[in-house]
């Protein structure tokens, strides 16, 4: 097998597993349900993922890589401060409104709370620690570039974010997606302009 | 059977209902296995239930009202306005502890999203969209009582404080219940405070 039919079909195996995943969770996935997902035998699926946890962890990396990508990418061509927060978060509820069936990430997060010990329960920790650093980050900039207070509490500030980002999902999930999406939007600038500088620091 | 060792049943089939729910959702539980958690035949859990849907409706309905009676109870002891409104979101906080190991009703809003059509669908969406109108009653209350600005968009408050409970729910799983709970407080008050009538509204 050439290494680029290699890559193909791993690419392929983890498009299946990540549809399976969509409907039954991270943690029901099996290697035997892939296979026939992909069309393939279960020798074949384990000559790409080692174990069912190896393939978990594979589908986790991968669907996490795309987030950041299609998140992330666009924000950082933003000039540092609001504009980049702004972009962070639209294209953060654009991510939703495409997994609107169900984040697979989401779910991992919900399935690996504290219930559950070993590597997937620690990858998922590390992903969710991971990207509130990196919101965490775009906000310190806000900060020094003044379009936040000097005082702004980042961890603060990315926990509110995160969770009006759950609010969508869940929302949207419920009553309609555009709906959530306008009560997100208004929270979130309410939410900045709680954080910006008031005009005598501003003068500073 | 007399009607209160048939009650009685009743609730025991709910309990091994509700703690198989918080391990696979809803949608997973089958008679089978839930007779089985109560040592009872199938056709024994049939006689209260006449159907898998008729369980999962009960259950849901009874956890509904647990809820409910948890959160606003002790809420609508307190005087209108924010005391009653803070006291809500106390008490709601206190669910979240008590149920980090998984809410069902959570994972019924995840299970029941726009993906499914159905009786089930039907019951958490009226849940959901019942206890959201409690929340912004609550809310209208403190803003009839000139706790709020007279402007305040009930909806939108709701649902920025509905955003808060899923972010306590999700960090206190990934990263711990104090953190969490300290996070959401603060966001809160935070939230409240931005609701505050401005000081010349206050004296009119």
């Amino acid at each position: 097998m050439s290494t680029e039919k290699g890559s193909a079909t791993r690419e392929l195996i983890l498009a299946r597993a990540y549809e399976l995943a969509q409907e039954g969770g991270v943690e029901g996935l099996s290697i035997g349900t892939v296979a026939i997902s992909a069309g393939m035998s279960k020798s074949g699926v384990f000559a790409h993922f080692g174990s069912k946890e190896q393939l978990q962890l594979a589908l986790l990396e991968s669907v996490g890589a795309r987030f950041v990508e299609f998140v992330r990418s666009p924000a950082v061509r933003e000039p540092r401060g609001l504009p980049r927060l702004r972009k962070l978060t639209e294209r953060w509820c654009e991510w939703s409104r495409a997994h609107r069936s169900g984040c697979v990430l989401l779910s991992a997060a919900v399935e690996y709370d504290g219930r559950r010990e070993g590597a997937i329960r620690e990858h998922v920790l590390r992903q969710q620690a991971g990207w509130r650093d990196e919101v965490r980050h775009t906000i310190q900039l806000a900060v020094d570039v003044g379009h936040f207070r000097t005082d702004t509490d980042t961890a603060q500030l990315a926990f509110e974010i995160y969770s009006l980002m759950l609010g969508l999902h869940h929302d949207a999930g419920l009553f309609g997606y555009d709906e959530a999406r306008r009560l997100t939007e208004l929270a979130l600038e309410r939410l900045f302009a709680s954080y910006r500088p008031n005009v005598a620091e501003a003068r500073q």
